[in-house]
């Protein structure tokens, strides 16, 4: 697709057919701008197979945001709408709904308010509030799950991966990427806890510097012009002294690529530049690197770094290190020093988040305005789970003694938590589970709902992505370390008010009655 | 990100940050202008965990070329890189280089030879062939993998889904997309076995009409302001007479929304109209069509269609026809006449490739011309899957009496086969695997590749979407029926001739000795 094509595509049309039809139906029955709210919210953590999530962070948010400043019906998305046709050949929207489009449909009666990108975040609490004309905030539906989802999806896996080791982390993953959400996939990475990524134009355009070594073409492309090895490590050596990682694996890692490597260092620090280090990027990671790393030391390049990538994930870096911390020794190779050594780039596991590649994010109703009044909605279902959290609420962080996260509270709007003792918790779900805090046991509770849009506008100033790093870092060392655990996580509890539990209640009840 | 940030973010920029650093180290050895040759492949299948995939359907390749046209060296870019530095402050990027590349890095010396989009393609064949100067080919290497990586993906997984069923099928995916990337996925999607997509923007830019039925949340709302499900059924069918599919599970599907339906539908009629049908979006998929189409049944509408959703793979329908052909008659209900009904909304698991969130396709430098002649080159590996099939190939397909495709034949460029007898198949990695066909075996022998770019130049006409989807159900049913199964599908062969089987030997060989 052309960029024109591209742009027409990625404009106010970005979101599913329904999301048209429904609002020309509002429209009929005067209800498209009567004042209803959605809330966006996930219910399950992403269960990777052999490992789970034990809490999400937040991302996407200033992506749609940008994206509905930019949003409208102009000519040529107005001509798409005004040509579609039914079964029949009759128009789908008439010219009285697309005036009305033209005219009062873009986003500026909309309020949003939503928790901070880079944020840890739980199932069932509300990330993202949309509140507006019923027919905006429905066709909204759409990009917001677009934009969101996917990038609270690598946020959260960038996290785990930050978690595994102390090393630095950069995103490689633009190649198996779907296509241009490569450019989300490495701005989430960045949130969750990527230090850098190797896509060259968004972290030009996030203000964070591009991250790579050299591919094995670069040592091929020199053996077939009858070049070797070393003299492919000696090029790149001369052109980058002082930024020398060079992959050590495409002849052979140990007899070869190591070897030469090292002679090239050598040649380095004669001439008074420092090398960086090796990546290694196939094979047994674990063993080549204390062998690698014991012909570094031996060589006096003990603080060389050792890029590791090749399908890793949080999982296989833990593994590595349990590897090396069972074999190092037998090399002579202190296991903590060589794992202070490490880089890790991260590929498809990262940005395709392998093994769980969609979070399940929604984004429903739970409000409408009715005789003036705010109503609560619902969706019922054969599944307790999928029962929605009805009406405009509240979310609350509960913090004890030690300023642990103990609890999310979602409560009703106008309920005041902090003279409430002692503080009764209601399982989401389970209708006869739930948990009680005094007063002594809660340090503070914390509002997580900030306002962002009023009536189309910023209410609040764009965060930098550093912002965003401090909430996340902050956060994830304010949860238990149960919480924190990259395998079978503790159970964070999120709750419900005993209001918001009753009111849900009755809901389900009268709702069922109306049937 | 703002419109212009992306535009930055998605141009020439838009590669992994390696390739501008071996770019300069080719650029100092005077090697950037030399030609040479990459080859895109893929090494396995898509493998979804319980099923895996026997071919996979090629798709991306306009996206690529139109990227390559749009992409360039502007002030912008080239200040990008300007700006970048070293671990010492130093420029990564000096004036020479970054001169060279305004004015001489384009894509104007590459030429691409591809298999097209809608194709059946099976591992080791390349696929995607760029040749040209070095320094620009590699730097190709990140968004031609980005680009045809993931529409293959997805073309694959909705050929599968679409063999899985006789029904329309619908992309759902948008909101579980990777942000933009659910443009080129719904792309993908049509190309592979998609009818229609919901994604409005994307459809209108492609020319399909996008398809959808409507949300819970139009239920809800109809609720909310106290009206009944009934009330919001009778306004959809008002305003989509000819048109109406109604969502008939928000409060109970068999006690409320199917009776609600028939009611409307009924009513419907009564105006001259036809229903559509309704759409199942939750619980037990096989058990409520089965009840939805006998009361639609008795009601008069056996036509009415059933738009199931709620994740859907070509598993879990193949699952529900099953269940259906042992139930329905029960009810009194014909299997085949009810699975004709179906329509399918297919979302996370078609636009993410669930199970298998990446293709591992890469692209691998195979020839370099030194001296004036093209030399092959290799990367070996302790893998023997990963060694690489060098030098400039050509690539057959080969048809047996049955005009079935029976193997795909990887040769050297020069290599004429329509007069070898017997043609010698070699296993592309076991060394002492092969097969023999003999000349009253095979029917055809039809070439792959085509010239897509001469020196940056389109050279065939841009091929429509009908083009590609006619590519792929032609290509399907040409397969053996045990390579198109779902679930254990048989081998399809990927062999080479005999002469690039011996280059290979011998280049491993010498490669070995030259470390």
């Amino acid at each position: 697709m052309k960029r024109d094509e591209r742009n027409s595509a990625e404009g106010i049309l970005y979101t599913d057919f329904y999301q048209f039809t429904m609002a020309h139906v509002y429209f009929r029955l005067g209800m498209h701008e009567r004042p209803a709210q959605f809330d966006h919210f996930f219910r399950t953590y992403p269960d990777y197979g052999e490992h789970k999530a034990g809490y999400c962070i937040n991302a996407g948010l200033e992506l749609l945001l940008d994206w509905m400043e930019e949003a409208r019906f102009d000519t040529a998305s107005l001509e798409h709408l005004r040509s579609q046709t039914g079964q029949q050949g009759t128009r789908m929207f008439p010219d009285d709904f697309l005036r009305w489009l033209e005219q009062s449909g873009g986003f500026a009666g909309v309020d949003l308010a939503a928790i901070p990108e880079g944020r840890v975040v739980h199932p069932f609490v509300p990330i993202t509030v949309a509140r507006g004309p019923l027919a905006m905030v429905q066709l909204l539906e759409s990009p917001l799950l677009n934009f969101l989802n996917y990038s609270i999806l690598v946020a959260t896996k960038a996290a785990r991966i930050r978690q595994s080791g102390p090393g630095v982390l950069i995103d490689f993953g633009m190649r198996r990427a779907q296509e241009r959400g490569a450019n989300a996939g490495a701005r989430a990475a960045l949130i969750g806890g990527a230090d850098f990524t190797s896509n060259t134009g968004v972290s030009c355009v996030l203000g964070y510097p591009p991250k790579g070594t050299h591919a094995h073409s670069l040592v091929e492309a020199c053996l077939g012009a009858g070049m070797s090895e070393l003299d492919a490590f000696r090029a790149y050596a001369d052109v980058y002294p002082d930024d020398c990682i060079l992959l050590v694996d495409t002849v052979d890692t140990l007899e070869s690529g190591v070897p030469n490597a090292i002679r090239v260092f050598e040649e380095l620090r004669k001439k008074g530049h420092e090398p960086l280090g090796i990546r290694l990027d196939s094979g047994d990671l674990a063993y080549l690197s204390i062998r690698a790393a014991r012909a570094m030391d031996r060589a006096g390049f003990p603080n060389a770094k050792i890029v590791l990538s090749n399908q890793l994930d949080e999982l296989v870096i833990l593994q590595i290190h349990t590897q090396i911390r069972e074999e190092a020794s037998r090399y002579g190779v202190d296991p903590d020093a060589l794992i202070e050594r490490f880089v890790y780039g991260v590929g498809t596991r990262l940005i395709a988040s392998k093994g769980d590649a969609a979070l399940d994010g929604v984004y429903k109703l739970v409000a409408i305005e009715s005789d003036g009044a705010w109503k609560p909605t619902l969706k019922i279902s054969e599944s307790a789970a999928k029962v929605l959290n009805p009406g405009r609420k509240s979310v609350w962080r509960v913090y004890d003694t030690r300023d642990t996260a103990v609890a999310d509270l979602i409560g009703l709007e106008d309920e005041e938590l902090y003279d409430v003792d002692p503080l009764v918790l209601h399982h989401p779900v389970e209708p006869n589970t739930q948990r009680t805090l005094v007063h002594g046991e809660v340090s503070r509770l914390e509002p997580l709902l900030v306002a962002v849009l009023d009536a189309g506008r910023r209410v609040r100033a764009r965060p930098s992505l550093e912002d965003m790093r401090t909430f996340r870092r902050s956060d994830v060392e304010h949860l238990d370390a149960g919480v924190r655990r990259i395998v079978n996580p503790h159970r964070y509890h999120v709750s419900l008010t005993p209001r918001l539990r009753r009111l849900k209640d009755q809901l389900v009840k009268s709702f069922r009655g109306t049937s």
